[in-house]
């Protein structure tokens, strides 16, 4: 059942509002459920709790922890096909998405538990009484958690990158409580992954204000939360303008604390010649794959691929032009963002030089967008700055290019960016090896003839690059180093090493 | 020799100007050696030879750069007597510190070196093609370094923290360039370092902008040069008013770039009774040594010592004071700072309750100063704001305190710390967990039973704490982690692995 409330302080409460409704892109009408609205007197609430449950969490030890995320986990799977129900009304995506979706969010919750079960990676230096000329003391560096943490989940990832997703769990693993602002679009699955959590922190006895979920339409809620004195950390996937205007309010505050946005790509993709000879068809099938992915709200799909001046890419290019215009109509995931892809689009068809190489038939109403494919050269985008913008939908830019060197000179234009990837035969990924070396400048990840969409959970993931692509490039959202945001290192300085373990 | 000259694109440049002379605080006199300026073409030169070289230093191999880092150690041991002579005179220091502190010097690069020639850190996960649902790609993350970096150096460890100290140490091991502004206190010591630097870049024939050194009195040359898009990091040891100058003109960067201010700390040191009772005299010995140390000039001085209501505690601040009473004036690095230091001790002497309890005897002209140890109550402690501020400079505070519960409550109104310190026997320490957990909150190093200056460069050390000690806590600016500071994680997906192998 979903009431729409806030839970706060491990009890749920709140009016819903009956004019917020959550709403089903697939169908463009709202659904049943209407929530509740935060104002000051949850801020206080939820920020004191936090505060305090932070003195009691800070001190749980890693296997607690771990139990903790594992519990967690456990509960979604719990909620059975009623939370699978929920986000498909919520956000139109398919069953099979949904499902795979959920059980990313519960490996992703695991791995952190496992994480925790192995040892800490402490470092320990014993002393040395007798050095000269001076003794060298004990030191035992250890990371401890930053305190409470502000999670702003994301739209199109409404379980892996929300109110459980990958930044609820490393910051409860870094032992950080964390308050969720649900997203306005599925605030009914967020509430279902709140219930699950409620259970999670009951079952492990846990401080009642280890974790909360406030509903906010108001940005000013928002706003007061970030920058109240509390809060010590900030995790945010969404757009750059949103992120930017949070980020500035971070740096008004008296105490400065860190701000982790995820504020979307490009993901150029760069096709050299010899593998376009080979791979013509396989290719554009394969990047076209990934382009619709999700309907394009994949925040690591192509919108940018360099393609070189031959037959192949020619040949590549009209495979995809016919394979677009077969495609159908499909939901994003809100209205506003339907219809910033279709005004985007608008705007590039607008411009001089920009050819819409093909589009998908079918309604563009409401929700409802087709995929487009567009190709400029590469003068043209070196000079017209709205094709270095992100298009949030089903939609790629083709760059005709001479040849790698002109490629290698248009990525030094590009702004920073989650994935940089190059498809090239092993040959040609020798010789260009200046070239891929110079694109690692301007991404997280880089990839050989793989897609950019699909972030593998893991050790060695980076998701977040150089500006604008995150905010804070010298960290991950995604894997086993996200971690890393919500804590800071202690050195303990000979203190008896008894004293130091873990519970 | 001293020319005055900048070091830029490996020749030495600029004109002295005659009123910009070094200084010698011993005498009061200014030094024969005057200074060039820099300005906006300094400002071009600088920045676009350390982009270019960034292109090539990157990409040497953690050998070259470990050799780099051996050769500036060395070339500056063979600079001999005449670096040891210049920064006694421009600083004021006795000999035995400034070889100390060469020797830390010297030690801290070869501690990078040595790490360098280490396997690396890089996480390395196998390709799994045969897994279901999806095949796992594989991934080889590494750490990539950011860019250029901006240093500026300590007033107070003219070698160990200045033009190769440990900020340009961390960052040439992590393949940035390092463009440093030349300590106004200590130029002339400034020039001799490059000078050993200048001679490790040619043996090791490495790009001329990998380093740079510039004179510049006037804050518009900072100013620029931290705002400037080429610079991609900056590290900086001083005060907190321009300190947090400069981290908000980066903020208003279009490209935020991390910005690692140390800016000091009132390093509080709580002296439990049974402790105090049982050491009575060693401690206030101890204690008056590191107040003293380096005339009280140590990031890492206790300035705030938090003492029970007990007959031992009385003892010791008595011989504190009587020790304090013989000591004789001594010379601080700076007009300024002597300047400073007197009107800080000035004014808390006006203030009502503040009690002097002890100063030491001589003169207070110019450059000289005595030390002071000053007494409140927890009471005044608590309602005097002037009393958490750092006062840099040979005092301390002492915080008269019924006991460990009303310390502890003292302790929660304390601002973030580089170090906080508590002497207690290991009963206490057992009995009193709650109170240095808690304590950990404050402080990025948390010591037992030691006096918390001496700063051991080493893997386990964590030399910054919360704000406003460090800009950010995450980061140490001591030690094998300080490298941490200059690089970023890049994914590296289904690449060949030998081309990813180090050269």
């Amino acid at each position: 059942m979903i009431t729409g409330q806030h839970f706060i302080g491990g009890r749920w409460q709140g009016v819903p509002v009956a004019k917020h409704t959550s709403f089903n892109p697939a169908t463009d009408q709202a659904l049943l459920w209407c929530f509740a609205e935060a104002d000051s007197a949850e801020l206080q609430d939820v920020t004191e709790l936090a505060s305090s449950a932070f003195l009691q969490y800070r001190l749980t030890s890693r296997a607690e922890r771990a139990a903790f995320l594992q519990a967690i986990a456990k509960e979604i799977e719990a909620l059975g096909e009623s939370l699978v129900h929920t986000v498909m009304a919520e956000t139109a995506l398919p069953q099979a998405r949904v499902e795979g979706e959920r059980a990313r969010t519960c490996n992703q919750l695991r791995l952190f538990a496992k994480n925790l079960m192995q040892p800490s990676a402490d470092i320990i230096e014993a002393a040395e009484p007798e050095r000269v000329p001076q003794a060298k003391p004990a030191l035992h560096l250890q990371s401890v958690a930053l305190g409470p943490v502000v999670v702003f989940g994301a739209s199109n990832f409404p379980l892996a990158f929300s109110v459980a997703g990958g930044d609820t769990a490393s910051a409860l693993a870094a032992g950080c409580p964390v308050i969720v602002k649900a997203h306005n679009a599925h605030p009914a699955t967020a509430e279902l992954v709140a219930r699950a959590i409620d259970k999670a922190i009951v079952q492990c006895d846990l401080p009642k204000g280890v974790f909360a979920l406030v509903h906010a339409r108001k940005h000013a809620f928002s706003e007061q939360l970030i920058q109240h004195p509390a809060i010590k950390a900030v995790a945010f996937t969404g757009s750059q303008q949103l992120g930017m205007h949070f980020q500035r309010l971070i740096w008004q505050r008296a105490e400065p604390i860190p701000f982790y946005g995820e504020l979307g790509s490009q993901n150029p993709l760069f096709a050299l010649a010899d593998y376009l000879q080979q791979h013509t068809d396989n290719f554009a099938q394969s990047l076209l794959a990934s382009v619709l992915m999700g309907q394009g709200q994949f925040c690591t799909r192509p919108g940018l691929v360099f393609l070189p001046q031959t037959d192949a890419a020619k040949q590549c290019a009209e495979t995809l032009a016919v394979l677009c215009a077969k495609q159908g109509s499909g939901s994003l995931l809100t209205p506003k963002i339907a219809q910033s892809y279709r005004e985007q689009c608008q705007r590039l068809v607008q411009q001089p030089d920009v050819e819409l190489l093909a589009q998908g038939e079918g309604n563009e109403q409401g929700c409802q967008v087709v995929p487009r494919i567009f190709a400029v050269s590469a003068q043209t985008f070196l000079t017209a700055a709205i094709l270095q913008e992100e298009v949030f939908g089903p939609a790629t830019i083709l760059v005709r290019c001479a040849d790698s060197t002109q490629m290698q000179m248009l990525a030094t234009t590009l702004a920073g960016q989650l994935t940089a990837t190059v498809y090239a035969e092993d040959e040609e990924l020798r010789r260009e090896r200046a070239f891929w070396q110079q694109l690692a400048l301007k991404a997280g990840r880089l990839i050989v003839n793989q897609m950019p969409t699909g972030v593998e959970v893991c050790h060695a993931m980076q998701h977040g690059g150089p500006f604008p692509a995150s905010t804070d490039s010298r960290y991950t959202a995604v894997g086993s180093q996200a971690i890393q945001r919500f804590v800071r290192p202690v050195c303990f300085q000979n203190m008896p090493e008894q004293l130091l373990q873990d519970k």
